[in-house]
């Protein structure tokens, strides 16, 4: 099943439902108030109970609304750094343990939604990654069990503020709609392997980043243990699990992301998340720095 | 005035109330349902009306009470690091920008709560620091006018686990209650200078950490403009803006927590917030990383 989050067309109101070839399935209304988001779904432990929707005729058309992150509000965006090789040997990096950062949930932003470039930054970099989307509560999972825990897999564009990140990422990472995140959740039983899917990224067409999630370092059952090891996971949040090489501060010359660029991900079995460049309006004079 | 956000002593839910010599007049039950903890005050703008109930008799004593983190669940928790000068000696620190990195919710404790070392770590270690609380909605705004977002200060125990902090902070701060925030928020109209407090950390009773406030790298109003330049803060949002020199990783011999132990932040004008240290029961098996 494929379960997007979007704003109702005809009454501007949050929903979510089921996409299929002829269109979308409004599951928010059909499942009534009480489940009327998909992150509210997998709390309920209700993810199984929507295939007999399926059958549903379409409420309209996936053109026809406006989409919203996978997960509108997650409670946890736990990032993984320097997850493929390729990527390890480009920023030369020697950490052994997985490296983690962390998004907060306004930093996202819908499939064909503006992905917004910090007018204070010439250096705003792409990278395609695969979101994983828990749908169980998850506390010291083993390896061998995590992979019950997750409800699916999406597409996550990290835009990163390169000439930000020099310090523990978080300022490099957290501006406003600078994390692309759909076009939706792909269920379980879609994926029979989430380490043998091919993932690409596109910067106006032109394919930028070409790799297989084979060759993460750190695995997704590896990844929900470490995490779950200490911070108890809960449905709907999301573990982004790295990016491959290829970005483009390490290209020479480098590329980077302006307005009016157009940047997409594409996952096997997923989909392809596409998201235009606005450039923000806000001068942002506080961002220099005075040196200590 | 001194607000602290605690477990009602006879009903067993959670509420907030104003401090005095006196003991604690419970405003959840004052306010009504709407207001029933601190961040929905705040967010609705309703600290200024609190004074009215400074003349009402004090609902029970500070002892009764089981305290909370001063905040409950704060929507963005946003920790600095290396923002004392000794601390940036003791660690080398070369990084000009503000370091930041990020705590979930749920690592918090409250005044008088258990601090829990993982039972994967030797290395549990102290971080006395200054929590400043935002008042206001606060984006993009001014050093000049930084203040004027503040609600008010409390103190912060940013219990460390060293062995895990190697990379990019998150895994090291993020393990479940090592987060102490209390005893309560100190409005800002007692706290004439919030860069001119005095702090201590006391392990056992024993003086660990002293400082003052003046020597922090980033003030309090460099901070807000800074975050709020990329990530907007609302009301109840948190700033933890970095310990002083004297952590026990960079003794010698080192000098960590361990069960048993009581550990204490104080800060002039504000309090003094007590954690007694216990060890969780897990075994975290799963925290074993095989080498890339």
């Amino acid at each position: 099943m494929k379960l997007a989050s979007y704003i109702h067309p005809e009454f501007h109101r949050k929903s979510f439902g089921l996409v299929d070839k002829h269109g979308i399935i409004d599951l928010g209304r059909h499942m009534g108030p009480k489940h009327s988001d998909l992150k509210s779904v997998l709390n309920a432990g209700m993810l199984s109970e929507i295939n007999r929707y399926s059958s549903f005729p379409t409420d309209y058309k996936v053109d026809d609304v406006t989409f919203l992150p996978v997960i509108d509000r997650p409670n946890k965006i736990i990032c993984v750094g320097m997850n493929y090789l390729e990527k390890r040997n480009e920023f030369n990096e020697t950490i052994n343990a997985p490296t983690l950062f962390i998004r907060f949930a306004d930093t996202l932003t819908g499939h064909d939604c503006p992905l917004v470039k910090p007018s204070s930054t010439n250096e705003f970099d792409y990278e395609g990654e695969l979101a994983v989307i828990i749908g169980k509560p998850a506390m010291n999972v083993s390896k061998e069990n995590a992979l019950s825990y997750v409800a699916g897999y999406s597409c996550f564009m990290d835009g990163s503020v390169r000439d930000m990140q020099y310090s523990w990422f978080t300022s490099g990472k957290n501006w406003l709609n600078t994390g692309g995140f759909g076009p939706w959740l792909v269920t379980t039983d879609e994926i029979e392997d989430p380490q043998q899917l091919s993932i690409h990224t596109y910067l106006n067409g032109q394919q930028v980043q070409s790799d297989n999630t084979a060759n993460m370092v750190r695995s997704v059952p590896e990844l929900i243990a470490y995490i779950s090891a200490f911070s108890p996971l809960s449905p709907g949040d999301v573990i982004i699990t790295g990016s491959p090489g290829g970005v483009g501060k390490k290209r020479n010359p480098p590329l980077f992301m302006k307005s009016g660029d157009l940047i997409e991900v594409e996952i096997s079995g997923i989909g392809r998340l596409s998201n235009p460049i606005v450039q923000n309006r806000n001068t942002s004079a506080q961002m220099n720095v005075s040196p200590v």
